[in-house]
């Protein structure tokens, strides 16, 4: 895996062979809502700065954590605008400087980054990423990490990500409707990061490709996993009434993502 | 001109007929750093919320004003992303909800916006925009305000624009090389919010797309405007050397753009 020529800087912030860290960049569903961004998560171990996910507003927010060229890599669950539209600016902000880094590895499944990588000239910031294509049942590594992909039903293709290092797994499920994959995917996981658009009930037309906070407590109770986050709520969601609903089902450590929000994994 | 079901929220906030308003939100060139937005600027008058171009990350920062379905238009100089990206979550935004607003008049180059629009599935958000395209030597009326579009060189197809209200105008250059046409467009004016992407020094390749602040501060001398405000600086720029090199030139009231800038212009 290639390293960024600002390795030296990040000395004083680096997380440690100790930890995995999380850190909630956005959270919002479908739209960013005042001061807040779209799905973006920085997943962090032994130096190493992954991200999961680019939504909209998200590299104003990155870089209150991390420089742009300080990133080493990034995994994208699909395609859809709000999980992956930053992808753009990150480019450009490695790009266009005298001293570009190294070309940043991306992850995303096969031409879920066309819409994307077609918003400046073609050809203008090809140099500025190596891309990787993914799909179900991929395993791959990804730094200090190892990742395992299995694809969650959408209305576009989503891969559901179990991210491990230290002896810690983070389980991401990207946008996703009910599935049997999903507490397979998530079994015994330290964390469940769990889109949960709505509290409980689902829309007529939305049950196929996401998901309530109560059935993400379901699955988090099913597969045992120590911590469920749910995030994704779209605007206007109560926190409140998410938590409580998955309550109903899962009885360990929860959560509704909010930005900023940082959770370290001990070893 | 069509008007928002959220009318009558707006009373409260709304900028009468004395004023108008202009208020910055994102002025970031090429990329948006830490904290920081695109291209993005909120002008009002007598109650009408227009915002010119709608850049990287403008959406949260938006509604720390005005809600998604309180806009009344959209104006857009070009289709790079730092200028329009954020039109798919402002459109997501308006469509995504039980009761949508009115469809959202926008005014662009034709052709620019078509990757932008490209973001989501066919189709999803057209029913939340009527677009008219604009060209060079356009005058139109957008709710209160009178619109001149010119030309100015840029890599893709930019229109200056001359926006007139209550008798102030405010002239927007977007990015755009020298041009005897910018101090036309410019004579006079209340106020010219003018790209600035170097301080003086323009790099070989860029003089003929771009401007630094030394030829802004030349251009608002020429056309006799009162208030030059420089924007667009490119990340890691030096406001105050920005300043400096247009005060070469410029003796009138000069600023450079910061987030939440705002400028009222009596009557």
């Amino acid at each position: 895996m290639s390293s960024s020529p600002a390795a030296t800087r990040r000395v004083t912030r680096r997380v440690s062979v100790k930890l995995v860290r999380l850190t909630v960049l956005g959270c919002c569903g479908a739209w960013p809502t005042a001061g807040a961004a779209g799905s973006g998560y920085l997943v962090e171990h032994d130096g190493f700065r992954l991200l999961v996910d680019v939504g909209y507003a998200v590299v104003p927010r990155l870089q209150e954590y991390v420089a742009v060229d300080e990133l080493d890599a990034v995994l994208i669950s699909h395609g859809h605008p709000d999980h992956c539209v930053d992808l753009n600016p990150l480019l450009r902000g490695r790009m266009l400087r005298d001293d570009p880094p190294d070309p940043l590895p991306v992850f995303a499944p096969a031409g879920e980054l066309t819409a994307v990588l077609a918003l400046d000239r073609p050809g203008m910031l090809d140099a500025g990423y190596g891309l990787t294509d993914i799909e179900d049942g991929d395993r791959f590594e990804v730094g200090p990490f190892a990742v395992h992909a299995r694809s969650l039903p959408h209305s576009r293709t989503n891969l559901g990500l179990r991210i491990t290092a230290g002896g810690r797994s983070l389980v991401y499920t990207g946008d996703s409707g009910a599935s049997p994959v999903t507490p397979e995917l998530a079994r015994d996981a330290d964390l469940l990061l769990a889109e949960a658009s709505f509290v409980d009930e689902l829309p007529w037309d939305s049950g196929r490709h996401l998901s309530s906070a109560e059935q993400r407590g379901r699955v988090a109770a099913d597969a045992d996993v120590r911590y469920l986050v749910l995030t994704h709520l779209l605007p206007g969601t109560d926190p409140a009434a998410s938590r409580a609903a998955a309550r109903r089902h899962f009885t360990g450590k929860l959560a509704a993502a909010t930005t900023g929000l940082v959770i370290d994994f001990d070893r």
